[in-house]
């Protein structure tokens, strides 16, 4: 690393795509003109070693999928992605050339949904990269997708296949960056480095004007579903032959399947739940925007949980989802 | 640590301060109410052995300092802080008691200003800790408190004596964490550990409405003086005798005063300019809120850069302040 002044420039935009930006990079702190819309804000953090690794992610895909992440929260509010800020902790083994290439990866998601990068910190340190993003956007007022609005009677969905990122990372791991892989397992791999997040179906469903609960999905299908029924204190019975599965990964063993759909996560497709009737007209609005949403279970009264139900068995889905301490 | 998820509920606030806020954490994101007013975002990182050391900082004084950093940058675009998110990576090493008390830190500072901890991420790394806060604020709308509002004519002003924090990490290198410091000494490690970001001075120059430029003393008065300089293209000149110095830095001998001053940083009092009309009502209403602003130099044309004046001798003051990659 030169100077980190003059790296900063190479990274910060000449120019903003939202005209709501008043101030960008460059003084002490962003300015964005105010809006009558809600303010949806959150961040995400990633560490080398821990959510990525040079085997299966090139800096590239680490930055796409750290925006990609951020955006999938703000769909999951059924809000506007607009604004991103990067804090990045630097260890001296990275090269300028792969770091530029994190900040490329962000700057070519944010370019597709119009995005502006507002602000961030670059400083060093001794450790592996610690690289966070924070992501704010809007939704109309009142509008709230929360994950504690599911109700007994709801049906719930989801926006799309689930498991491929997993399954891509497993390939990843067995075979390294470069492969081999076919053209089926590349769809795999792409998942996994370049998940792209269900903004529109997120309008869609915001526009509905109706009760949502909503969630992403980014620690698998079992814990997400079990952070709306607990939240919401209700029964979510998933159906087993309902889960949407993509071709691909229809090719590998079906505990294997379930394994990565359940429990694999980064997939960034968004799981909800709407009165039958809501969700009817939902489904209809979508599918003239070119999305699909699955009705894979419904919600009932009970102790709040998860249930799976295979054929005539029914079993408790716990949440065994990935516990960053554990 | 135990399990992430019990621990984070510990950390999580009961309610919410700012009745704005519709959501805090919990869901995939925040979500607050939109505003009329101008949004002010920013962020702040700091890294263990970088930004901080057990030798010079509790737990409790990493926390407090981060957010006030933020605090200082809202207060420079002359805002009130409203919310905060924190990215914390977290080594195996650091105790949860420990933890607790960098949460504890900011929770103080945050009650101060009404502010509101909405969202985060809590992950592990196998390096140092790193603390990645983001703050969000607002300011009457049109109101740009920039660095780049520099013009001929202006006066420069302080809003504080700077150098004490410079001052007490000097003595706690020397002495660590726990001394000995005399009454006097202990003026200036506090103002080392536990920084007052000057958000009263800063909305009483946003309500005064007129032309402002701003910076916060994050780096040392060379460095930020120098930023103003270059953003407004126009020449500062700092009048050596004019600049505030606390009872207790006098003490020291006066160069070593001086490199603490223009060098040392995270003093979090802010400089600016204004036309002299315009400072003299500023002045006066910062004086009836018990604030103090300092003169301390004067703005001309010129090739860009700050000038010291000490007697009839003038030089050049360069910004040498901390690079983060040298």
């Amino acid at each position: 690393m030169r100077d980190e002044f003059e790296w900063i420039k190479t990274i910060s935009p000449a120019g903003h795509r939202q005209s709501s930006v008043i101030q960008g990079i460059g003084d002490d702190a962003a300015l964005v003109q105010g809006s009558s819309w809600d303010q949806i804000v959150c961040l995400d953090t990633m560490v080398e070693g821990i959510h990525f690794t040079s085997e299966t992610m090139t800096p590239y895909h680490v930055g796409y999928k750290s925006l990609a992440a951020n955006i999938s929260d703000i769909a999951a509010m059924g809000g506007v992605p607009l604004y991103y800020l990067v804090s990045i902790a630097i260890p001296s083994s990275w090269e300028e050339e792969d770091l530029s290439q994190v900040y490329k990866g962000m700057a070519d998601l944010a370019e597709a949904y119009d995005m502006d990068l507002i602000g961030g910190d670059t400083v060093s340190t001794k450790g592996p990269l610690v690289l966070s993003v924070t992501i704010m956007g809007q939704v109309e007022p009142g509008r709230k997708l929360l994950r504690s609005n599911a109700r007994p009677g709801d049906v719930v969905f989801l926006s799309g296949p689930v498991g491929d990122s997993a399954g891509g990372l497993d390939l990843l791991l067995k075979r390294s960056l470069t492969g081999p892989f076919t053209a089926e397992e590349k769809q795999l791999v792409k998942a996994h480095q370049l998940p792209e997040p269900h903004v529109g179906q997120g309008r869609i469903l915001a526009a509905s004007d109706k009760r949502v609960s909503l969630n992403d999905i980014s620690d698998g299908v079992a814990s997400e579903a079990n952070e709306i029924a607990e939240a919401s204190g209700a029964v979510l019975t998933l159906f087993h032959d309902k889960l949407p599965r993509s071709p691909v990964l229809q090719m590998y063993p079906e505990d294997q399947q379930d394994q990565w759909i359940f429990f694999g996560g980064e997939d960034y497709k968004l799981i909800g739940t709407m009165s039958p009737n809501d969700f009817a007209q939902a489904e209809a609005a979508c599918k003239k925007g070119g999305y699909t949403l699955t009705v894979i279970g419904e919600v009932s009264s009970g102790e709040p949980g998860v249930r799976l139900k295979k054929g005539s068995h029914v079993e408790p889905l716990l949440k065994a989802g990935y516990n960053h301490f554990s």
